[in-house]
């Protein structure tokens, strides 16, 4: 069984995108503005439509079962407006993928963005979390570490204001991938420099502050294939070895509570993650139809056609089980699959 | 002959130091203090001493002929203060690289840092890279993209207001590396998740712009690596492809202009950039002393002994030599060597 752990619903029918102009619309008319969550017209029809020809037919040419599935992490915006506009649009891009798990049972399952908000606490967060695994049967969240938006002026994630949103998910027993959104920072490419460094950012801010000591039984997966760690294991091996007397999680004590998805567009880049990171914390993903939609010319194969790599890679067939089927079970205690959890 | 692309200055005498904490006191009295250069006391016995048991050993212990050697990166700041304080503070830094690089011009060959400061144009950092290069046999820049320390409120490398730096470097004929400096953001760690976000961002900055064609002949040395890049080489091929009609430079074509160091500190990720990467973009790099002085317990090596892991990889003669000689000299034409130009 083939279990993809991150896919986004980036295929969502115009009334989505529509609704969220109408949220921009009355933001330049008023940023205070509160509004309604009000409704969204969008038919079970139209949502199967939106899915037979996209992901639905990938994963058929592409042998995977079943995608962990969750709203278009470049639309969260948390930046966008205030606490009020996330909440609405958090709540309707969540209830979109509760009724797509509704309609697909055995190939999606529900995964939630937060309500997140600049300067806003988690409260909201916690409430939208625990909405969305009590009622409607979701098995993870997506936490954006930089809810401004690529201006980073919030908390690290070691932070205490991150707290209860952490004791939630141990509570409810389900892990979070960190998942930067759009940015509106020119510096910074969202699909790109954006989502990478932020991945290697929620990994050093764990690192450096240990606050996994704090919440032993919190799981976090890095997309992307960790952005830049695996590359440089040896550096980051290297700083913590050497900082240990200033508290920083090791490596290998890390790797209890932190995977990477197989998010790496390349067979090379492939190779080295599977090499230097422990197969127990590596998690298949392909994240489609997202970032990299091509065709390589060199190979004439899609980019993000991830099993082929994991397929090719030197890895026995205990560890490709592994990474395609067990750990994400394991992460993802709450996926409710055929013959149960392991 | 082995070129060392990437050395700084960490080891300097207590002076150095000094001179920057009375610089923040008068700050701390007064934002907008201007200030005088003033007089660094340092003699040349106490450089020696400070490189002798350091950058000078472990050049002789691993077999490294010459350093391109300059002032600490961390220590560049050019978010503290104002513009007077980042052109006192610059001009000394570099004044100290100038007098090592007299007394040992057999082992280490200089590049300057630049007066940069935040919301601050180029025109100082032209006349410092003029005064460095035209005065004092400077061979090449190192260029913050974030003088901002970890912010971001400035300019991507594409603005035009980065263009008279741009032409200057083209005229004296000398490359930077795109390295950024401390950070006052708590979000990130300097020398992990700043530095190679940075990295990063910088390849991107220059992919999605193609600023490359407006400056044909200006060369990027990216540090560490290459930050995110090797690693992720498909998914910034699939992405650059995708936008050929937005005007996004392709990798082959950013290979006229970018260069990688070998800064990665572990022989899995040396043996990724040099099989993704063509090894005529690849120098060697040691960032000794640098981020990462400790030894792998597990190889009993140190960790920025780089020359090891390329002598293990898998290349040719030939391909070792460009990496080690050639390709520098190359990129830094006016380092002055035995047997003249390449």
């Amino acid at each position: 069984m083939i279990i993809d752990c991150h896919g986004h619903y980036t295929t969502a029918p115009p009334q989505l995108g529509e609704y969220r102009d109408a949220q921009r619309a009355a933001l330049d008319a008023d940023p205070g503005h509160v509004g309604e969550k009000g409704e969204l017209a969008i038919t079970d029809d139209e949502l199967r439509e939106s899915l037979e020809g996209n992901q639905l037919r990938l994963q058929r040419e592409r042998d995977i079962d079943l995608t962990i599935f969750s709203p278009r992490a470049s639309w969260m915006g948390h930046h966008i407006g205030n606490e009020h506009t996330s909440r609405n649009w958090t709540e309707h891009c969540n209830d979109l993928i509760a009724r797509i798990c509704d309609l697909y049972p055995d190939n999606f399952a529900p995964v939630c963005q937060l309500p997140q908000s600049p300067g806003v606490g988690v409260d909201s967060s916690v409430r939208e979390l625990r909405r969305c695994v009590d009622e409607l049967g979701f098995i993870g969240c997506n936490l954006n570490p930089d809810p401004s938006g690529g201006n980073w002026t919030g908390t690290p994630l070691s932070d205490p204001s991150w707290y209860p949103l952490f004791e939630a998910m141990c509570e409810l027993d389900v892990p979070a991938m960190i998942h930067v959104s759009a940015t509106c920072n020119p510096n910074f490419h969202v699909t790109s420099s954006h989502y990478l460094g932020a991945d290697t950012t929620a990994f050093v801010q764990a690192m450096t502050s240990g606050v996994f000591r704090e919440f032993p039984t919190m799981r976090w997966v890095i997309p992307h294939g960790g952005g830049a760690v695996p590359y440089h294991w040896g550096r980051f091996k290297g700083m913590a070895e050497s900082n240990v007397d200033a508290g920083w999680a090791q490596l290998d004590e890390l790797m209890d509570n932190i995977y990477f998805d197989t998010c790496v567009y390349h067979q090379p880049g492939i190779d080295l993650l599977v090499d230097v990171v422990p197969t127990d914390n590596i998690i298949f993903g392909s994240e489609m139809l997202g970032a990299v939609k091509g065709i390589d010319p060199d190979t004439g194969e899609g980019y993000d056609d991830t099993k082929r790599y994991i397929d090719r890679a030197a890895l026995t067939d205990e560890q490709r089980s592994k990474i395609f089927t067990d750990n994400a079970r394991r992460v993802y205690p709450r996926l409710n699959l055929p013959g149960g959890q392991p």
